[in-house]
């Protein structure tokens, strides 16, 4: 029995190791120690001058977003997310991303897929400012079903000893605003995927009730990065809190940052919600409560500010490209996110 | 539909994520800032006073050790390798852990499954110092085989600039020294499986040729850490450059830290085959090379030397509880690593 007999080609392994060098270096800094066969990767740590400093990490998977995305050849898009999502993840908490590692297992590995799955990553890690640091590619053939790709991305980052948000700061009657998504993110696929097939309809049909767009644009749009818009305003200590809105939806994001003795009401009706989250619902049948648990419905990222100052943020925010929304209130209550519906 | 219909039940993440607390607490240190509901993990980076940082970090999974262990009902010990591996990682490089992010995923989440991973997780943590700052659990019915549970784990540390171990400075007249493994580490289990199934044998039959121990017992052995032995010694500078032996095996692996113009001559009987490795190769009918690549044959570290140190360190390692043996030297020639077979 050869060692190729037992589904594992190391020297194939080895083949799309080097074809991937290209895309990872292209992430590299100064800040990144050259290994000729690190079995790590190793960097600078950016520590802030005369002051201590933390480190903030989250590890997050794209999830059944990459089904859509490889039948749709879209493949390094979905990958892409998982930079964003996990950045978005250090946001929240005041920090900003210094580097990804990444694990991309298959059940045979796909050349191809995989390398559009690194290009991806690199070129999302070029723009948030991330390195590329390290790796694992998979081949598990008992472990996959064939055909698929999972992909999933640890992201650490950098913040000051005095710059950790994490919603303590929080307190009655600062203000809820709401950031627009591009889309579904990297949440409710496996929702929207059994809608799409029940529907009838192909990726490639165009979104009912949108404007032309197709169903594969509208559902694989890319998760969205806030901290170009964010972290300018974050480092002069804008936000009471910030929540990044994934699995769990606005109200089940935000409450994760909500003190004790606060209550957050919001109106459903504040912002438009967009044509691919009306059309999942209906043609889902999905009631508004699971909606409202599996679907960010049109708002990627909520901010609590303070009440004075919200006009001035609404227009900064505004200003840097972001459609912004007065979303909700907080009050003195016991914790919690409540939905003011009308009965 | 409701939103469970579609494969994924938020509710019972929920409960699942609550159960795995107990055990990701059990890692923490002062060092960790506790956030109520944390989009990220946060800690304090442990910068060296007066020394710039480097973050070393590395991804890993466990691989299809999983299966084996499943069947077998030892599914932490198998979580707990890729703590192990990921550390050992580091420690080749000079660096020590910090903390660990994991990533869980299977067809459907089994409760039992997952709280057992977490736990071997927190277990191999505590042991190598390093905190469960935080992980991700993924239900991807469309993804994953029904039954299995894939594990990966992002490991993070920290080392002085100063400290960085790359092999750069090997030099031709150094001696290589290996150190024993426990059993196959988290290599080659796609080989040994096939092995297995093959031989007719059950995971509860004794290993022939052992010691009357199972082939569970000797193909599912926990993975070594060797920063307990080998870290003192590493900060007295003791070491050329450190090899981890995972897949590609002694001589794939050491060939990383080998610089230009150096090369080394390993002595295949330098050290004793273990009885796993001998019945592995015998009733897989696995030829010499295919079983170098695919297996560490019995080491899971390599450690390269001063000649003049030689004597000391063997002594100081074997006091510190290592099998250690003198397996090979660095000469002058083409950059590689040669087997000196009698043929």
């Amino acid at each position: 029995m050869r060692y190729r007999d037992a589904g594992v080609d190391v020297s194939k392994s080895d083949a799309i190791k080097e074809a991937i060098v290209r895309a990872v270096r292209s992430t590299w800094t100064a800040e990144v120690a050259p290994l000729a066969g690190g079995f790590a990767g190793v960097m600078r740590w950016p520590s802030p001058p005369a002051a201590a400093s933390l480190m903030a990490a989250s590890l997050d998977g794209v999830g059944t977003k990459l089904h859509l995305a490889l039948a749709c050849g879209r493949v390094a898009d979905a990958a892409a997310d998982v930079v964003y999502h996990g950045a978005n993840d250090l946001l929240v908490h005041g920090a900003r991303p210094v580097a990804l590692l990444d694990y991309i297992a298959q059940s045979k590995l796909d050349p191809v897929v995989v390398l559009a799955v690194v290009e991806g990553l690199a070129r999302a890690c070029r723009e948030v400012g991330a390195v590329l640091l390290g790796g694992e590619t998979a081949e598990m053939p008992d472990t996959y079903l064939p055909g698929v790709v999972d992909v999933a991305g640890c992201m650490i980052g950098a913040l000051a000893e005095g710059g950790l948000l994490d919603g303590r700061t929080v307190r009655p009657g600062d203000v809820v605003l709401g950031l627009s998504a591009a889309g579904l993110h990297t949440n409710g696929f496996s929702l929207a995927r059994r809608v799409l097939d029940a529907s009838g309809l192909k990726p490639g049909d165009p979104l009912p009730g949108g404007a032309g767009e197709t169903l594969a644009d509208a559902l694989l749009a890319p998760h969205r990065w806030y901290g170009a818009s964010l972290m300018p305003l974050l480092q002069q200590g804008a936000f009471s809190a910030l929540a990044h809105v994934t699995g769990g939806g606005i109200a089940g994001n935000l409450v994760r940052v909500i003190p004790e003795g606060c209550r957050v009401r919001l109106e459903p009706n504040a912002w438009p919600r967009p044509p691919l989250m009306r059309w999942l619902m209906s043609a889902g049948n999905v009631p508004l409560d699971d909606a409202r648990r599996a679907l960010n419905l049109g708002l990627g990222m909520v901010a609590v500010v303070r009440s004075a100052a919200e006009r001035e943020l609404l227009a900064a925010l505004s200003e840097r490209g972001e459609r912004v929304f007065r979303i909700g209130v907080v009050f003195a209550g016991e914790r919690g996110v409540e939905w003011n519906d009308v009965t």
